[in-house]
């Protein structure tokens, strides 16, 4: 009977690898994190970094500094390039490679465009740090371009942003881009009144927060509008390019357009070849586990996995209870037992629109205006991890909630009339 | 006579330039303040950035909302490509153009290599938000290629940083390396001890700080090689290269070299078409104004002014000085008269070399250790702008010396064994 403890390799250290990892602390087993960044995020408050109100050290912590009591982890940047299941062996893209006993896929979720790729640089998405501060600074350079522009039509097409997809992130997003048109930017500038900014949200379905319930649904809808956000349901965007959008057939000239309307599953899903869903989430067992494959399982935004006949939604709270539950079944199957079935407790739903307003849904109970938002407040900042990084937001946003400031309002980069580039490699 | 305030164009939004722009908050002028970036930056605290201690938004905040209420002043985010002194106009990259009645010039320094400009993509200097993110990604992403190098060679290479250069920002940057490697990242790792980091400060001269007092030198020293830098003076780095670096003609195998060495003048200096000193600096009147060109002034780093046989030096206290110093001239000569001549305030030097250690010099008044230390802390503290970044910086500081964590250590980027680029544009 061999002495060396198995290796479990789990891929991705958000949400779901991160519980994962620690839920197996005491367990006689060793562990390898694998990332391709060296930290986890919060991905909740992304969109706050994406507008200039949290620095994106605020929201994130290096992996290693977490886990640097847990002996049996070793945290290992780096890529995944190849899985050989047969093999059990790990491939990673610099040459190197992972043998396990059990294997963790759980990388999460990217952009989806629809089928429409060509849409991705005209229309970012918001899922990582450099993600957000790529958005920052497109949001901050298209008021600086409007300011410098001296053909009204082209500085009409600075001031015209768009956010399609009106879930939790799109609404968030253009709540915030309202607050920074209206309040934020006041008086800042000489040339443009940053208050004329056209925010408008774009919604395919019939409302807004569609996962909501009907009544919060509208409520948000009617805290936008009050905010100037222009909400438009019932149709999708056709078409986007460089210098606008279609919508309804009509063509507007709009500069700055974020995406916050569908995801896809991370390409890793490919490299296990099972059946996936569409948006290339993998099938996995009530266990979490891989069909046909013992020593994998799946957890987070990867995983599609049924309950009462719906899909558990690519939420944080879902993705932890993953995690946890993923520990749970490799301590079995390490055992010999079998492995139990996964549970999703659904905790509620959670948004905000803006200052001090949100919505909140905890299964009957309503939460709406300042109540939720106090709610929604302490829900993430006692869930962010550290309590220095709890301090610091804490403040932060009382400030920034105070006086409509935000205080990461910096363009990193040169700031000429060129198309701007996001900050990453 | 006209009824048109006159235009007053000032280049630069630092130290020198922004306490110019609101010293003539109440003047009958009309001012348009050009900056290439959007944000005033806090130069004292780059290396905290550059170190991970603070995130890049705590030390910098946006020029317009510095000067929102200041009714007189535009803010204008450009880059000067000419300067057409006889005809007064301002040609911008962009291709639009300022014409002025008065000229401030206070574009500050850049990095200069003493003719080895091939040694700056392997030696980063420090003058920037985004020069400081570049240098934390390497030095972070040094320890991680550490982890994950095979051969001990390698290993050794990545585990060798060098700081060129023995002025207060060289000997804060070494300090603070040292921290990192011997108290923060401790038990991070499972492959490496960042402690083994040899950490190199290497200057030319006699000693370190040799602006301050000797004693207050030994003192910087003995703290230094106390943190566990390698302090080596009377030698000046031979070469530079992606590998290494050659000092007393042996080759040092280093894979992360950060160059705090010599600065020279911002090149529009030479746009004005007149005397430059070596380091590229303007040569100027007693008043700060060009000779020759009774509209043109020139402040901060970029002016070279002789006050008791001595060029004033380039620290942010006498930037603000000639910044309060040039609203005075321009508003004398705007008045037909004479503009009176600059007198520099010496107000003392200090430098920090680490957690509670300081060294302080107040022309005779000497402190050194932890009273040092708080006296640097509230210096830098009152002197940032904005009562926010105050209360964060300290609570972030407060934090970190508690607990010898860095609270901004994260990789933006995709962090691969490939060659780390920075987030520039």
């Amino acid at each position: 009977m061999s002495h060396v403890p198995p290796h479990v390799v789990i891929v991705g250290g958000g949400f779901a690898g991160l519980w994962a990892t620690r839920a197996l602390a005491r367990d006689a087993v060793r562990i390898t994190l694998v990332d391709r960044r060296n930290h986890h995020l919060f991905q909740p408050l992304l969109y706050q970094v994406a507008t200039a109100g949290l620095s994106a050290p605020d929201i994130a912590a290096p992996l290693r500094h977490i886990l640097r009591r847990q002996r049996n982890v070793e945290v290992r940047l780096g890529e995944v390039a190849s899985i050989d299941t047969g093999g059990r062996r790990l491939g990673l893209e610099d040459g190197t490679a992972l043998d396990y006993d059990m294997l963790v896929v759980a990388t999460g979720a990217t952009h989806a465009y629809f089928g429409h790729d060509e849409w991705a640089p005209h229309a970012p998405g918001l899922k990582s740090l450099d993600d957000a501060l790529g958005i920052r600074r497109r949001v901050l350079m298209a008021f600086e371009h409007a300011e410098a522009a001296d053909d009204p039509a082209e500085r009409a097409a600075w001031l015209e942003f768009a956010v399609v997809g009106g879930g939790p992130t799109g609404v968030e997003l253009a709540g915030t881009l309202a607050e920074i048109a209206r309040h934020t930017l006041k008086n800042e500038f000489r040339h443009i009144d940053p208050a004329q900014a056209r925010i408008r949200l774009v919604e395919a379905g019939p409302r807004v927060l569609s996962t909501f319930p009907e009544r919060l649904s509208e409520d948000a809808r009617r805290k936008l509008e009050k905010l100037g956000v222009d909400v438009v349901t019932g149709h999708a965007v056709e078409a986007i390019d460089a210098e606008g959008y279609v919508l309804g057939g009509t063509r507007v000239p709009a500069r700055t357009v974020l995406w916050a309307a569908g995801v896809a599953a991370s390409p890793l899903g490919a490299l296990l070849g099972v059946p996936l869903d569409r948006a290339g989430r993998v099938h996995v067992g009530p266990d979490l586990g891989v069909p046909g494959q013992p020593e994998v399982f799946v957890a987070g935004d990867l995983a599609h996995v049924e309950q009462d006949g719906r899909p558990v939604p690519g939420v944080a709270p879902a993705a932890k209870q993953m995690g946890a539950h993923v520990a749970r079944a490799v301590r079995a199957r390490l055992a010999g037992a079998t492995p139990p079935a996964f549970r999703y407790r659904d905790m509620g739903n959670l948004a905000t629109i803006g200052r001090m307003a949100a919505v909140v849904d905890l299964h009957g109970l309503h939460l709406r205006g300042l109540p939720a938002w106090w709610f929604w407040l302490w829900v993430h900042v006692l869930f962010l991890i550290g309590f220095r990084s709890r301090l610091v937001v804490l403040i932060n946003w009382a400030w920034s909630y105070w006086s409509y400031q935000r205080h990461a309002r910096i363009i990193f980069g040169r700031s000429t009339r060129a198309a701007p580039r996001t900050p990453t490699d």
